[in-house]
This record gives C-alpha cells, structure tokens and sequence, in this order.
C-alpha cells in the first residue's frame, strides 16, 4: 500500500528545507475506562507522513534524508494476546529506514532536534522529559520547532501523488456512504438509525471515520454529536460524515436531504441560495486566488439570496461588510483536508493562516479556518451553509445590530429551515480545479431522486 | 433514566463506609490528531456510579450522603457549537446535587478528600496538581484513596436494581447485534464486513461498544483488533461484541460460527468441548462458590474433551495441575462485568481479587482475572476457549514441558480449529444464577439453523 519512493521523497524534500534533525513520536492510544480497555489507535499525523504506516509506539529521527526508526520488539506477551508481530526489523525495511534502534537508544540521539508535539499526553510527556524543554506552538517563535512546523507545512499543503490516491480512497468510501443514508433514510426512525447505516459502510471497507460524524435533524446545532432525535416528516436531515482511509488520509463531506423524500418550497428555496453559493465558491476556484475572497464570496452569494427572499434587507456586499451573512452562516467557507480532516490543526493556525495573517476580529471573518492563496495540489472543503442558530438570533447584541437589515416576519416563514450544509473537497490544479467529490450529486432534485429509487 | 432514588442510595452506602470526604472527577475526551478531533468521551465509572450520567469535565464531592457538584456553564462560544446546552443549576437538580460550584471553588473544598485516579491523563495530572501529592493504585497502601477504592468496590461488586436493567439493555441489544452478525456472514467477503453488520445494530440503538471487537477468523490471536482478512469456506469467525447502554454500563459476548454455515466434524467436535466447559461453569455457580473453582471446572472440562478427542494425554485433573490446559486454554473463565467490562481493573487486582490473595504464577491461573467467592448481586462472564497460539506451541519451552501429554499427530487433525470462544454474562442470584445472555443460542447446530433463515 505504500509507496516508497513518495516517502523517500518526503523525506528528502524536508531535508532540503531545514538543516538540523528532527525526531517525530507517532504516540499510542490513550485509555478509556481502564488500561487494557483503549481508544482505537491513531498516529500523529506528521509522523505518518514520513513513514507512511501507523506504528504505535515509535519514533522516526530525520537528518538530511536519513531515517533512523525507534521502536520496541513486541514483548512474548504482546504475541499470546496480539499474535506474531512484525519486528522492528521488519517495519525498518518495510518503510526503507537507515537504521533501527530500541526505543531506549533515542535519549542517545536527540542532540539539538526539532519535534513536534503529539496529541497524546503520555507520549507528550515522554517528548519533554526527553528532550527536556518545553514544547508548544507559538506562533512568534523562531526557533528549530518552529523552523521544522513551517518546513513540513509547506509539503503538507499540497498533496502528492500517493496523498491523493489515498484522499480519493476516503471519498469515494464516503460519497457511497452517503448515498446509502440518503437511500435508507425514509426507513430509518431516529438519527442514530441513519447514521449506523453511513457508519457501517465506512466500517465495512475497514475504514474510520476522520472525525466524530453529525447526523441530526438539528443542523443549526454545528457540531452536534448526539444522535437521540426521532426523524420526523418535514424535518430536513443534515449529515456530516467521512471516511479516514487506512493509511490515515481524511474525507470530509456534508449533504443535507428530507427526511419525507420532499423538500418542502421554504427549504427548498434556501437549499437553491447554499448551492448557488457552493457553487460559485467552486467555480471561482483556481491557484493564486485568496481563499479569504472565495469565503467573501459565498457570504455575498448567501447574502444576496437571502435579499432575494426577503429575509435580508439591503445590498449584498454592504450586508457582508456588515457581517450581516453570519447571522445565518457563521462559520468559514471550509478549511484544509489532508492527513487531517482540518489539516495541520493541531499547529494552531500556523498551517491555516499565510504568514503575518492571523484570524480577524470580524463577527463574519473570524472562524475562518484558512487564509492563503490557494495552491496546485492543495484539497480543501467547500462548505456554505444557512443555519437558525438560537444562540445568534436571541442574542440582544446581534439582535439590535441587525435588527433594521433582517425581516424577522419572513424570516418565520422559513421556520422549517434549521440547518442546511453542503459541503465538497476540492483538488486546485494547475489549470483549475478537480472536485473529488462529484459523485456524489448536489441538487435538491437529484437527492430526491436517490430517496425515490 | 437515572433514578435518583438508586443515585442517592448507593451515596449513602458510600457514606456508611468511611468517614472521610472524597472528590470524584469524570474526565475529557482525550484529543484525536487535534484538540478538536476528540475521541469521544467516556465519563470516569466511578464519576457514573454516583451521578448516573456523564458529564464532561466535572467533579463530585461526597461527604456523608451530600454530593456537591462542580462544572463550569457552557461558554457562549460552545453555546454557537453545541447549541443550548443544561446549566450546571439544571444539572444540579437531575442529579439533586446538594450545592452547584464552578470548577475553580473545588481547590477550597479538598482538605482531607480522598480520590481515586482518572483515565483521562489532562485530568489526572488536575487531580494531582489540585490535591498535591502522588496518587496510585497500591494494593498494600492503607491511605485514605485506597479506603475509598475497597469502599467504592464493595458497592460496585454486586449490582443494585438500576444497573442490572442497565446491564440487560446492554445486552438485549448485544444479542441482536450477534444475531445479525451469524445471519449475514454467509452474505459478506470480509471480518470488516460482519463486523460493520454488528456494530451497526449497537450504533443504531443509539449505544457504543463497550470494548474493541474481535470479529476473526483468527480467533487465536486473543486480542485481535483487525478486520482484514477475507472469509473463506471452512474458517471459524469468533466474535467478541458487547453494547454498552447510554449510561455507561456493559455487555460481553462472544460467538464462534462456520463462516459456511456448517461446523466441519473436527470444528463440532472442539467446539462441544468448549461449550460443555461453560455448561458445566454455568451449571456450577452460586452464592458462595469460588470463582477460581469456576475456572479450574472449566479448565478440567477441556482438559477431559481434548483427552477423549486424542489431542492430550493422561487424566484430566493432572493434566490442569500441571496446566496442560492452558496450552489451548491459556486464559480466565471470565472477569467481573459491571459499569466497566472488566469491572474496575482501572483499580488494578484490587476489585478482582479478594483481600490478601495475588496472582498465581502459574501458567494455567496467573490470566485469573477474578478470584473471589461469588455473592448475590455479581455479574460475572464466563468464557472458555480452545485456541491454537502460535506463540505457545512453538514456543521450545513449552513444547518440551507438554512434549509427553500432547499428541501433536493427532492436533493436527484439527488445524481447521485456529480459535474458538463462547462467552455469556451471568448474574449470581439468592437461589442460583440467571443466564442473562440467554436469548442469543450457543448449541451449534442452534447456531447453523440461524444461518440457514
């Protein structure tokens, strides 16, 4: 499955951009209720990238375009319980390391190395008992971690050859995913029902999901993730699911559909103004252009039909000036998909913001998640969305802000309008753009098609 | 669901037992591959036995029977995520919390608390901070902590009504999971594909699983949690899934069927030596009877079919006192089953072995996980196994200790018989026992007319 010429090229491209070593951990899976009794395991995201496979446990050194790889033999009790492991040998020659080593020859070799810190605590604090320093993201320092983030983002934002199989592996997983949600839902009483069926598709190609799934009739909840609502005609449904291929590369796509078969005329007028919006986004796409604009874009894409049907007062633009769109679509436009589904997260906005950017203060700006000019070979999500957040329409500020440009009386009319997401990734090429999710279709006419069939 | 009347009881138990205050923190879920990638979150169990639902990073004080409850509200950004979320008064009132402070009064309540460690590391190392000074799990400690942990396990190890209905609905479902599971193997290619049928029933009821699953035609490899092999006519699949209800408490089952439909003679003929061991287990338990006694039954009933099968020589309770049995059989009968599926093992032996005994060191007793004279009120698993371990029959030692009772001619008879597992959860009554995994068949030709429907 992996490809190892593309991790020698890994390896080899970051050796060019830094000059001292660098030790990444891949960290283990932290307990749940008791030691024996764990969360499924998942490597930190830069180590997976250089050694392509999730190792528990270990730790890969780079320098120049060396790897030396650290790791434990499995011990004679891990092989009663676990069965034959590969050996350490075994692992160094598969992803082609210089040389391998037990874990307890590492203190030996950390001289002056960069890291990066994983997620998970234990690991965490092996890395700073180690190396005996503190570690964190900031932003403002200059020093070799810092240096080694930045060097690894600029691979990481743009995806190679054998990234992009694998992204495409996840989607496709999903897209099929979806489309049998989008199917069974009229059988399906509850959310938790719809979900099991998304769910297990992604299981039965022994994939995981790349982030905890929403699926709710309750879409202006943004990050719901609890499945207890009955399915009720007239509610729309909102499903946010995707696939984490088995090498750790992430999909990420949402489609909203009625659960009775039938957009009622309110959703589906507001449905027609998130895809107009998704749609121009998309359109709008190619490298060089600010993924700042195309956010702006569908703010002013969602603004204007809003106007248009009447919940909005006023001019498109100066309603987006005003933020006026993120009383309904306050989220950012999308983010950065890789080995994460919001790519390189775990580095603060140091891999979602150009350098010298940092998020705006602006009520319509500020969850943005991504604020570079877009690149060949770089995936993000496309993601508009309209949403009655109670926490924004009662809120006395927003309230009185916007209470001369929103038609509070129209606004009622739409009521069964609680949560609408549509959301694709997308591959910017040299030429364009690639939508890697396109089979799975956008139009409302075309999810109540699925639903009939 | 909670019953306040059970929550308030069992406080009150905990009052009767010791005379000093204790704080119980639940915990967060540990983060993914970022901080908003989360695992998702299981609360502490000793945090659910008093409170009866999980909560997100909150702690409970205990003195006599008043529980104090500390947690911060829902900040207004969370409220835009997560929506409306219940305040720390509402949740007060469902859990009639005696006071309701935010998190940061809990340092002026802590003179003389006892606690007991949490799972979750970012709040361990709180606990730590918070109470200033190391905190373990000693078996041979006579602090405060490990007086509240014989306290806490005193009251866990025998079920009150609320959590034996809860434990059945864990397992009701469980049941429909396996069902499901036996019923569409012929149907699937792949472990990953069954595994999604079973897992998919436990998630459409709106449960999670109470541990990994095993779902494999390597039954052998006792902790296997990979799903990649294919199925192929004359495998064995061992699955071992167990719901666990919304809150918190599990089930542990496991099935062996013919991925044909149809158990081969020597598949049969194993497979009715390990079902008489649990039969004779089962058969064997009351009020008052060692569990160990349960296991060496167990452990004699195998060794005296693989006798009259031709596989081992000699008289069967020689055979266990040199622990020839555990060369197939290498693990316990069985384990407590409670709000954990080992039931409290984050307590190390502690819960699991009565006051004074340790581990055996004995190859055929030392996998004991519990070794206590059962009561009325016990839930308790019983599982025996056969399975062919590589790492035990090829390991030199062993082939020379049992080089004389093992006819490894005839052994090899059986080499269609890799692992097989049957696993029920039993409740120790007054008067006897009750199966309450009994809906779900364990007689095989039971199991091939499932397949057949």
């Amino acid at each position: 499955m992996i490809d190892i010429n593309t991790l020698k090229n890994r390896r080899k491209k970051l050796a060019s951009l830094i000059n001292f070593p660098t030790v990444l951990w891949s960290g283990k899976s932290p307990s749940k209720n008791f030691k024996a009794n764990h969360y499924p395991f998942r490597a930190s995201s830069h180590f997976l990238y250089f050694t392509g496979i999730p190792l528990e446990n270990a730790a890969i050194r780079l320098e120049n375009d060396k790897l030396d790889l650290f790791m434990d033999n499995p011990s004679p009790d891990s092989t009663l319980w676990h069965g034959e492991m590969p050996t350490r040998e075994d692992i160094a020659r598969k992803i082609e390391a210089n040389n391998a080593y037990p874990m307890k020859i590492l203190k030996d070799k950390i001289d002056g190395v960069a890291t990066i810190p994983v997620q998970d605590i234990v690991t965490y604090e092996k890395q700073r008992k180690i190396l005996q320093r503190p570690l964190s993201i900031n932003q403002d320092s200059k020093d070799i971690d810092h240096q080694l983030m930045k060097a690894i983002i600029s691979l990481r934002l743009t995806h190679d050859e054998m990234a992009l199989k694998e992204i495409k592996k996840a989607i496709n997983i999903s897209v099929e995913a979806h489309k049998k949600g989008i199917k069974s839902t009229k059988k399906c009483a509850t959310e938790a029902e719809v979900r099991a069926v998304m769910e297990s598709h992604i299981m039965s190609q022994n994939m995981t999901c790349a982030y905890n799934s929403i699926v709710t009739v309750h879409g202006e909840i943004l990050h719901n993730e609890t499945y207890n609502n009955l399915l009720e005609s007239g509610d729309l449904l909102l499903a946010d699911v995707g696939a984490e291929s088995a090498l750790g590369w992430a999909s990420d796509i949402t489609r909203t559909w009625p659960v009775n078969g039938q957009f009622s005329s309110s959703q589906r007028d507001i449905y027609d103004v998130v895809l107009a919006a998704h749609d121009a986004c998309i359109e709008k796409m190619q490298a060089g252009i600010e993924y700042r604009d195309i956010h702006l874009l569908g703010a002013k894409i969602i603004a204007e039909g809003l106007v248009n049907l009447g919940i909005l007062k006023g001019n498109p633009e100066t309603l987006v000036e005003k933020d006026a769109h993120a009383i309904f679509f306050p989220h950012g436009i999308g983010h950065l998909l890789g080995l994460d589904v919001h790519d390189m997260e775990d580095l603060g906005d140091l891999a979602g913001y150009e350098d010298g950017r940092t998020r705006s203060d602006r009520f319509g700006l500020g969850y943005l998640r991504l604020d570079r000019p877009l690149k060949p070979g770089m995936v993000v999500t496309i993601e508009p969305g309209f949403y009655q957040v109670q926490a924004i329409l009662n809120h006395p500020q927003f309230k009185e802000k916007y209470n001369q440009v929103v038609n509070w009386d129209k606004l009622k009319q739409f009521s069964d309008v609680r949560g609408i997401r549509i959301e694709d990734d997308i591959l910017v090429t040299e030429t364009g753009t690639e939508i890697l999710t396109k089979n799975l279709p956008t139009q409302a006419e075309e999810i109540e098609e699925i639903m009939v069939e």
